[in-house]
């Protein structure tokens, strides 16, 4: 994981404009909301399917780059007064605390839009141009109403309602799932995979997906403020549905555990060639922040 | 114009999800911030260019209305309360007096990452992908740091400064130039126009935005509330530099005049084919609202 880690961090120190071009405010806000650490699972996701499948890695770091400025803008949004109103995110004052309201605003935009300019500038010849229309279309809708975006409406609306278990899944599938699916989908298109092994990686990706938001559920709940790097505590202070205020503590362990099983046994039929990718689901299940 | 116009009012109300598609209010919210009217001036500019060069409409409907998408969710979060706190947009409530700060914000993000998803969706031949691939390069680079996401934050940074002309044309050029230049040139990249024609067709294009914004600014000033569909008299409100107030009234009608005399130079190698950017540009420096 840490070599892919340092990977994505290179990668987005080199495409990111240097902060001493105008608009020199917003470049300072958008490095500061994406290079301030953070787990990088989704690029680590796509790095990890696409070397599984023997792709070269320098065709992946654009898309890797994108996957976590769309998780950045997300988080910088989500953090706003209107939004979650968050003052913490990995360990230091969210990007709204130290660069006011409006310029997180616009830093989250510019970063939605720098993740499709690094995918889709360069000279591509067609086999290329094509790879590529394809990780955007995957990310695109993965991130937009009825993705990402539209998970997080869901979420909102939610806020101190009762919701069935098949609605906080729904809800999950498009706030965290679908971009997390979608990582593991642009990793394949860089290896060029074929239909037939898509079909079990994108069943191992729902799954992954909703463990790892159970888990992200249960942290909130047993770790404390300095080890997460936000609020512990939060989703409860506001009221939030969550998998273990619906299953009770270890209902909600025990449905992240079937997760990670049912992950394992998608991968089934892709051999040892993906084992990466078990252990990413073991970590998944068991990460502590 | 009013055919190009409606065209596009036709493909954003076919693109759009619908409102009964689930997050419901989201995209309701969507569909209010895109359907409630405008000038279309660039889907109009693309087409209007595409048709020039002979392109087949078809292949520009999904250019154009990824402009509007990508220019209504700047407007959308323009008008939120962290930024110029807006209560009417062409003519009517703004998005989040309608649907909440919360809910415009999320609907800005999704329409920004909508405008893509339009574009890179659908099998195309390897040939197509290249030509999308490049209408995404130049919307997104037009939109973000080093567009209009960076326009905008200059803008925000310069309210009650004293800016000089060529600071507060960077600005515009940014702001609101960027991604009319776009639109000209993604309505050239429909019509696989080759450089020669590129070239004139970009001059034209640099002269036609400024020229817009020198409007918009006049128009802030001697316009009345109700044709403009805003408040009229809110930049000087906002003590924001525009053009009237640094060059008078009179400097600044001759400055529009003067970019829509360049703009009909730079068109002089095309010929009588492209009669209707040339009436678009007077279109620009003449319009009422």
């Amino acid at each position: 994981m840490r070599r892919y880690q340092e990977r994505v961090d290179a990668a987005l120190a080199r495409f990111l404009p240097p902060t001493e071009q105008t608009p020199t405010q917003l470049h300072d806000a958008m490095h500061y909301a994406v290079l301030g650490g953070g787990k990088r699972i989704r690029p680590v996701l796509a790095y990890a399917t696409a070397e599984c499948l023997g792709a070269n890695l320098d065709d992946v770091d654009a898309a890797a780059c994108a996957l976590e400025l769309i998780h950045c803008y997300s988080l910088v949004h989500d953090d706003l007064p209107s939004m979650d109103n968050d003052d913490l995110r990995r360990g230091r004052p969210t990007c709204h605390k130290v660069y006011g309201d409006a310029m997180a605003l616009l830093a989250g935009d510019a970063l939605q839009c720098f993740a499709i300019e690094i995918l889709s500038k360069g000279d591509y010849n067609e086999a290329q141009s094509s790879a590529r229309l394809k990780m955007i279309a995957t990310i695109s809708s993965a991130s937009g109403s009825t993705g990402m975006a539209g998970g997080q409406a869901i979420d909102l609306a939610a806020v101190g309602q009762h919701l069935t278990i098949e609605q906080l899944e729904q809800m999950h599938r498009l706030k965290t799932g679908a971009l997390i699916e979608a990582s593991i989908t642009v990793g394949a298109l860089a290896a060029n995979c074929d239909a037939a092994s898509m079909k079990p990686l994108q069943d191992y990706a729902q799954c992954i997906g909703l463990a790892f938001q159970i888990r992200d559920d249960l942290l909130d709940i047993e770790a404390d403020t300095e080890t997460l790097g936000k609020p512990q505590g939060s989703d409860q202070e506001q009221d939030k549905p969550t998998y273990p205020s619906l299953l009770g503590l270890s209902g909600a362990k025990n449905m992240a555990q079937q997760m990670h099983d049912h992950a394992l046994r998608a991968l089934q039929p892709l051999g040892d060639d993906v084992d990466p990718l078990r252990l990413l689901s073991s970590y998944i299940v068991e990460r502590t922040h």
